[in-house]
């Protein structure tokens, strides 16, 4: 994927988004993801586009013996290291690569944990396969990734009528898998485009066994927030609790 | 659900679609549905909903010892028992009811089937449970239903410009599972939608494991069918192999 978080201007507006600011309780689908997540006491974690940290900072709060934290882009991690700071903190070390690029070691970590990354990836099955021979038997893979009526049209924005009101939201080409680009805080994003099949079959294929998958709903204290109620018209996430 | 193909005019329709007149052949899913189909030789099968019986006609060429059928109309059945009268098919049996009156005997069937019957059920996750429960250990479940995204908005169709020409597929309250109303053959026909959550999540919980999941796309040889390079644009069915 191309580093869009480097860029300062994107940076700056990115930083101050909600789930920049108040990290995971900013984040409408946490709730949702948070119960998927393992026990982390003990546990050796790979965090797969790790940003800001915030997920590998709970994994160590919740008792995480080792988390390693990979990214693309050098200003969320140095954000990110200086959140690591405290004592808990000591067992998150981060490395500044694609999630690609990373060496995978063999049968080494019990959880793998990648938020609203994926869908950058352009080789889903390799990072997939990768994931699992890197993961010890049993160990969890954790994910969430834009959902693909949310990314089939393109633009990723609702249908109007002629006073703004929203109307509908779009679905098109929707087999056509691929890059797509939407307009992300200013910036011209591309992001990958999959099937729901094109996200679960590879999946089963590299040897997983899917334990939970759940499209979050915003939380009730949330609904309250500028467009949330839209949040029910449209699906916009995807989780997936897979198993080793 | 209601039983309209007992509606002679409904019924009248439905007998000429292409799937009634060609069966399986006539279905643009069938290429797609039957790659997962396991090894029907020996196999004791159940098909709910199974309608004119064309998938328990396969089930028997390709092997079943036994199959029952089940479905709600009486009209539809008679023209499965008049397809059933060569040798083959002397080891079919039908019976007229509800998938959700039926009496599910205990480890019974190796294989369960269902082809576009499910999206009537209203209360799906007590027909997992009643399929697990009547499957022997290591039974196959395959079904087809209705994709969510065909589901959501309601009357099952496109958005058209001004001409008359598709620009997209609408969704909106995804999350408003239940009851939709779509006009099906001149007929008003209920449907259940449900989010993909809602597909999985109940035979997740009620002990199956997924093994496939499958979006269908239109074979190449009908690609020039007319409407048929539409059905790229969104996904109309979803298709799951489980295993109990």
């Amino acid at each position: 994927m191309k580093n869009y978080y480097d860029d300062p201007i994107f940076f700056e507006k990115y930083s101050q988004m909600g789930r920049s600011v108040h990290g995971l309780a900013g984040a409408g689908e946490w709730e949702s993801l948070q119960k998927m997540l393992p026990d982390f006491r003990g546990k050796s974690v790979l965090d797969l586009g790790c940003g800001y940290g915030w997920h590998c900072l709970y994994a160590a709060e919740q008792g995480a013996s080792r988390v390693l934290g990979i990214d693309l882009s050098e200003k969320m991690l140095e954000v990110a290291q200086k959140k690591a700071e405290n004592a808990e903190a000591k067992v998150i070390s981060y490395q500044c690569m694609a999630m690609e690029e990373y060496e995978y070691p063999t049968d080494t970590f019990d959880v793998v944990i990648s938020s609203l990354a994926l869908h950058y990836v352009a080789d889903l099955p390799e990072v997939y396969r990768k994931v699992y021979h890197a993961l010890r038997a049993g160990g969890d893979f954790i994910f969430s990734v834009e959902h693909p009526i949310f990314t089939a049209y393109g633009n990723q924005d609702w249908i109007y009528d002629e006073t703004g009101k929203i109307l509908h939201w779009p679905v098109d080409h929707y087999f056509r898998e691929g890059s797509r680009e939407a307009v992300f805080l200013g910036e011209t994003v591309t992001k990958q485009h999959r099937t729901l099949t094109g996200w679960i079959q590879p999946l089963l294929e590299a040897g997983f066994q899917i334990r939970q998958l759940c499209e979050p709903q915003p939380p009730e204290h949330m609904m309250e927030l500028p467009g949330m109620k839209d949040e029910l018209r449209r699906p916009m996430m995807l989780l997936i609790s897979a198993k080793k």
